[in-house]
């Protein structure tokens, strides 16, 4: 199939350090070129891709040092140069939200767009009632619950290639928070649970400015003068597996209806359970007592922490390269491409049972029929 | 005519506090009601106006509670009621920067746009040479630089209504700053310039979060300690004409490509005068030795300042009335309107001089030609 992938670009594709979209493009790219596909990405000139790379702007925004950019300049430059080369494809697959959908009218049967963010937003339900013939994906069941009426097409989870973490057969002890340090985050909790176990907790986690009140005043006090707790700040891709990897349970003590958590499978791929509280797409990601536990509150949580170390970690990683490795997304992103092209009016390759008359054919016809 | 109007959903129109561009569509919007328009204007429902209102969000954007909110996708659903109701409008006139291109190619003929911000920013060239079929205003001549290749139509200097400001035939003999504390804006300027005459500085000013910086580490030490300086924070439109009215001269010491700079024509409405560094829109504003000084230096700014009070106040609000009123900002848009729908092809009222057939016709003609 011939697959045009278009990303945002505020990071590159994959990112250098955080950035949750533009990893998950990179890595269903790749997936769609190594399944056969003939894969084309629209997205900055840093992106590393296996695909044929359309460079439309030379970096990625937000590293940019340029003291005056508009992302929405960008975006608009980006997908006229798609809309120019639209009919090359079979399929067209947005990662831009919404910003699209007046340019793509007349390809929205050809257009598939994923959803990467939260939807319980003020203003957007609009826009997908507006341009409901576009079809849509959701990266969790429970990412639709604030647009239900929308034009969702599939679920499809995220997915990571297993070859970028390495399998951790036992653990160094401790256990590890992932993430940005932000109050949905609730690295209060995880702080809190460690303490309550009296165990080690490392912490890999970058502060937003929005966040640097957060910070000041609510978590560096809780971790001054805490000898259970490690601060190590920032850490990039290659140092994910031994922090992940090393750790006896991930904890994911989130507050917020997170769509769907990447950490969470990347902690798998290492053979790391994690303990998550019931919130958006953890039940969906996390099978309780195999991959992990789920958890409502502070006291479950500490006590499914202290029995992390009796789950598999073979098991866990399993499950991961099953459900969660970047060829399993990129399997069910096919599958839901092959339903648009054979619904497709026009397709230029019909599947043969769409065009299978509906009785035999009698006679010969004349007017151009072949065979 | 019958015109709509289409105004970013950041702020009220009027805004109620900070905000140029909401403020200019405002006023733009009474003024063309009064010479006699028939106006349509797409605003949140919180705007006040002589206009027919289309209220397209319940309340605008940036005060909004809500504690998630897509302004992207607020303002592609106004558009999109825009869309519905093209039909009905001669003149189309959007204040949204580019965003409405892709969805009115096929109405561009019936659109007019004012780009109200800097235009210096990388990515945005792209999208003016990809839509340049829209017609654009820039509000000073100076503001177009960056983009000479744009599309340009005209350009069109803010005015403000001259009841909003009372006249103040003398002035307190405080010099004024009025404005955000900010880099670009250049307090220290202003500062340094009151110090070295020994004179008072009244400064009316907000510090945004982004500003926060600038303000402790350079702007705050300026002012502590300092008996000539008297910060008296922001300030709302009713208390705008007794802060410039009673100075002696509004110091506007910018350092950046300011596209016009609305509190230089706010003075000249009470009678004060403007020291304005040389920059961006200034000498398109000031008529130098007549409504204020256009200066260089820091030095040249100081012996400006001393020379403020020897301009003729009553002159400087006879040139505001003349340039900078909204009737004159509205009279020139009716100008620019009337040039477009000349011009469009199939309008319904073309001119005399266009629908003249080139040889006088001999026969009548057969094929449903009326007369």
């Amino acid at each position: 199939m011939k697959i045009a992938q278009i990303t945002p670009l505020y990071e590159a594709v994959p990112p250098r350090l955080y950035g949750g979209t533009e990893r998950v493009v990179a890595h269903l790219t790749d997936a769609l070129v190594d399944l056969g596909h003939d894969v084309t990405l629209f997205a900055s000139a840093d992106a590393h891709t296996k695909a044929r790379l359309v460079p439309v702007r030379d970096q990625a925004i937000r590293l940019d040092p340029a003291p005056f950019k508009s992302d929405l300049a960008a975006h608009m430059v980006m997908l006229s140069q798609v809309l120019d080369r639209a009919e090359e494809f079979d399929v067209i697959h947005f990662h831009t939200d919404m910003i699209q959908f007046p340019m793509f009218e007349r390809w929205a049967d050809r257009t598939l767009t994923t959803l990467h963010g939260r939807l319980d937003m003020k203003d957007i339900g609009g826009v997908y009632e507006r341009w409901s013939q576009f079809g849509l994906v959701s990266i969790s069941d429970d990412q639709r619950r604030p647009l239900p009426f929308a034009n969702w097409r599939a679920t499809v989870h995220h997915g990571m290639p297993g070859d970028l973490y390495t399998f951790s057969p036992q653990s160094d002890g401790y256990f590890a928070f992932l993430g940005r340090i932000s109050p949905e985050k609730r690295p209060d909790r995880a702080i809190e649970i460690a303490t309550k176990l009296g165990r080690r907790l490392k912490m890999a986690a970058k502060v937003d400015a929005a966040d640097k009140v957060y910070w000041e005043t609510k978590i560096k006090p809780m971790i001054e003068g805490n000898p259970l707790i490690e601060f190590i700040g920032e850490i990039g891709d290659h140092q994910k597996s031994a922090f992940l990897g090393g750790a006896e349970a991930l904890l994911f003590p989130i507050d917020w209806p997170e769509p769907f958590g990447l950490v969470m499978i990347e902690a798998m791929a290492c053979g790391t359970p994690v303990i998550a509280f019931r919130c958006g797409s953890t039940p969906e990601v996390i099978e309780d007592g195999a991959t992990g536990f789920l958890v409502d509150t502070l006291e479950q949580a500490v006590a499914a922490a202290d029995r992390a170390r009796t789950l598999d970690r073979e098991a866990i990683r399993a499950r991961f390269d099953l459900r969660f490795s970047a060829t399993a997304m990129a399997r069910r992103y096919v599958d839901v491409y092959a339903d648009m092209t054979a619904k497709r009016p026009f397709a230029e390759a019909p599947l043969a049972d769409v065009v299978m008359p509906l009785r035999p054919i009698e006679e010969p016809r004349s007017f151009g029929m072949v065979g």
